[in-house]
């Protein structure tokens, strides 16, 4: 290989960019052929490959073959990703990793405590309930609640407004979700805490309650890191 | 290209994550040469090359030429890229995605609160007094004081002892400030109000004020979304 290939490479990607930002193509819009792409940006074809494949991997780009490349959609998929390999290649002591994205998914949830104590209304709060019965249903037959429990912390970081935000939340519900099971974290025997929780932080929100929904996001997330604890001692 | 492309390309790419957690490989180890990959995972050099490419693109493997291929750090590096081309191919109404970086930073730093106010100790307030008499001078001076800025943060967001938050808070700083003068934001007028609600964090901390820490930590950010408003107006 070439010495210059990285280079050469950085710049093909910085290309690229620049040819969507100057052609104004926003996700979904096709890019011209790889033969065009060869000739306006005077690159070879394996270079432009080689560029094309980095930015589909980062969601800049999307291949869809037998019709051609588009821009991507730029979604949070590579931190997903990224991170969900990272978990097991990584795990730490004690699962250290996996409680780090806990820990972030904690954090995240609890910057949300004076929008959603704030913004809560009969509409929101009428969604919530319904997921919170569900997922107490499931609980008592000892099924799990994944979608609802999904579906329950992107419908509070909605209230926020700022789509990334609500992108960020969903990001690290599946890393975690992902990971848990790869790392042989047992689900947590204390699972009927956790719908209770999820409705107590309904109920405080509802009533205004700001530390009371505080307290009731800690008490959320703490059978998910106790379930950590135990797992470290006994193993 | 052949049509089944994208599903021999994924399995590749699983093939060479199986390969580095069966082999135990860290960060920073090397991976077999190309010739041993292709024999070892029965692939042909082009689709190993892309899967390679890929997996450079996530950070989960490092390209080093003349020397091989190595485990790669994981970082977010490969979040700040997405966000940052993103940020600039869909700006929004309004500086919409600047804005919801600023706010995701502002939600990162209020979840780190209860962290700040309980753990702040002699060594760190020394550290935080530092930058904030640092970033006082420049601003006398007219001058910026991003390095200072980033490093206030960090050292805040290391007192909760959870890399990933750090590598987090990181990130979007990192996004931040590369975007706003692409977007063409211009420095809030009133920088030496930012100076100040730094310093007025570092004191709410020292005095253990959990609502005082929570205040100054929304006027921080106060100014940085203000230019904002002010510029959707005016421009």
């Amino acid at each position: 290989m070439a010495r210059n290939e990285p280079q050469r490479l950085r710049a093909t990607i910085q290309a690229v960019k620049e040819l969507i930002l100057d052609q104004g193509l926003q996700p979904g819009d096709p890019l011209p052929t790889e033969a065009q792409l060869v000739d306006l940006l005077d690159v070879s074809r394996g270079n432009l490959r080689e560029a094309v494949r980095t930015l589909v991997a980062l969601d800049i780009l999307e291949v869809r073959h037998g019709t051609g490349t588009f821009v991507g959609q730029m979604s949070l998929r590579p931190l997903v990703e990224g991170l969900g390999f990272r978990g097991v290649v990584l795990p730490g002591e004690d699962f250290q990793s996996l409680r780090q994205i806990v820990e972030v998914r904690s954090g995240l949830d609890h910057a949300l405590a004076d929008a959603v104590v704030e913004r809560m209304d009969d509409a929101v709060a009428v969604e919530l309930k319904a997921l919170c019965d569900a997922m107490a249903e499931h609980s008592e037959r000892n099924e799990a609640f994944a979608a609802e429990d999904r579906a329950f912390h992107l419908a509070l970081a909605s209230m926020l407004g700022n789509e990334l935000y609500s992108e960020l939340v969903a990001a690290f519900w599946d890393v975690h979700t992902r990971l848990a099971p790869r790392l042989g974290v047992p689900t947590p025997r204390d699972i009927a805490d956790t719908v209770a929780a999820h409705r107590a932080m309904l109920d405080a929100a509802v009533s205004r309650d700001l530390e009371g929904y505080r307290a009731a996001v800690g008490n959320h997330y703490a059978p998910l890191l106790r379930v950590l604890d135990s797992t470290s001692t006994t193993g």
